[in-house]
């Protein structure tokens, strides 16, 4: 048996092209986002936060980008009895704030995008569209 | 296009002022107070813990003071739904704690004042009160 | 046996002076500085960061300003062998840096001053001149 | 007398060429990088972990962008004497590894670029390939 797996890892020129197709809807709405790409391991790959955006938004913003790609899927559908508790059990890394969306390629988990400094709707109108450009 | 864009910001001269008019409703309150000034950054400028004040209020004032600063709105209007998530994802820097002021000056924004040891009421009128000194 | 003892905590009224003497000395030496009062406990009771002082001496000042008040010493007098092992040992809050003293009221340690952005010496002059505002 | 002072801020669309420009450098040399670039708070504007970069590197790189945007000065030139000092004191945000540099437009301190993943003298040189695409 082998002692290893095949994986695919989302590229940084991926994560890259994500930052700016988020930039891009963002500016269109007129709504400036925090956003964040992390890998399958829930680590930073992309960071990028834009022209009056609300600095406290990296900090959800990156939990919404773990939570999704920690689970392989949008962020807001946690079980709200269970959900503060995952928050805190998880030191505010699991969360339940809209905007997170998994990024799966060939049906592969390879990470995820988490976009805040909107309302919920408007954070994960940005990370759909960002997803469009892969 | 340009690297940069103006912005201004708060002098510590002025956050000394807010400190000391803070402190002084305070004292005619009888309710003595923590007073934390951030920058538009979300960084400390300034802090005065008055005697008698609650030890514990300086991490409510901090936060009350960032999520002004970082929202641009009083504090205390979050969504009642969504409070508890971005407290806990913003690990504790987002509050609905009542006591925190944006500071905007010639309507821009360049920072937040958070004030707590009293009611919410209290903490409120000493934070408005500091602002009039400016 | 009586269950309690008398102490001294230094008035905030004191720490705001001791800011504002420092801040004077800084802006008369041309060296803007960030300047950290704690009390007997090690807790922060004032803390001012300047215009154009350095953003990371708000830790080092802060650290400065805990060694000074719980060793009732100058800052920059801990053995050089241990040096490393006591900052590593309290997480960064003992420090062998300049800048730090002790406040010692009538013969009573009651507190700590720390400041920091400029060379040591400056630190220290900054320092003690507010000291002598006491 | 004033309550603000006037300054720039870096933008976010200068902070992403920046990453593009450090990217390439890095691919061009052959050595992947990661790439932090912070604003004159020290808060984190962008980020770029590159394929193949060592992920450890995330808090280095930090480390150098904060150091350079704090002091104004490439990193490397604290006095040896005192860097351990100041780098524990700081909680490691402060250091003396090579590969930060300030990002000063028309005379205006306004961030920082830090890059780590190769040796000092390649991580700097990346540093200083992006800068010149301001």
């Amino acid at each position: 048996m082998s002692n290893t797996r095949p994986a695919l890892k989302l590229t940084h020129a991926a994560a890259l092209k994500l930052l700016a197709a988020a930039a891009a809807k963002a500016t269109e709405m007129g709504q400036p986002q925090v956003i964040v790409i992390v890998d399958e391991g829930c680590n930073t790959l992309a960071l990028l936060r834009m022209d009056g955006s609300r600095i406290l938004s990296v900090d959800t913003a990156t939990a919404k980008a773990m939570t999704a790609a920690a689970t392989g899927h949008p962020t807001g559908g946690l079980p709200v009895e269970a959900e503060t508790r995952l928050a805190i059990g998880s030191h505010g890394k699991m969360t339940n704030l809209k905007g997170g969306l998994p990024i799966i390629v060939d049906g592969h988990l390879v990470g995820g995008i988490g976009v805040g400094s909107g309302t919920g709707e408007q954070d994960l109108m940005v990370a759909t569209a960002a997803l469009a450009a892969l």
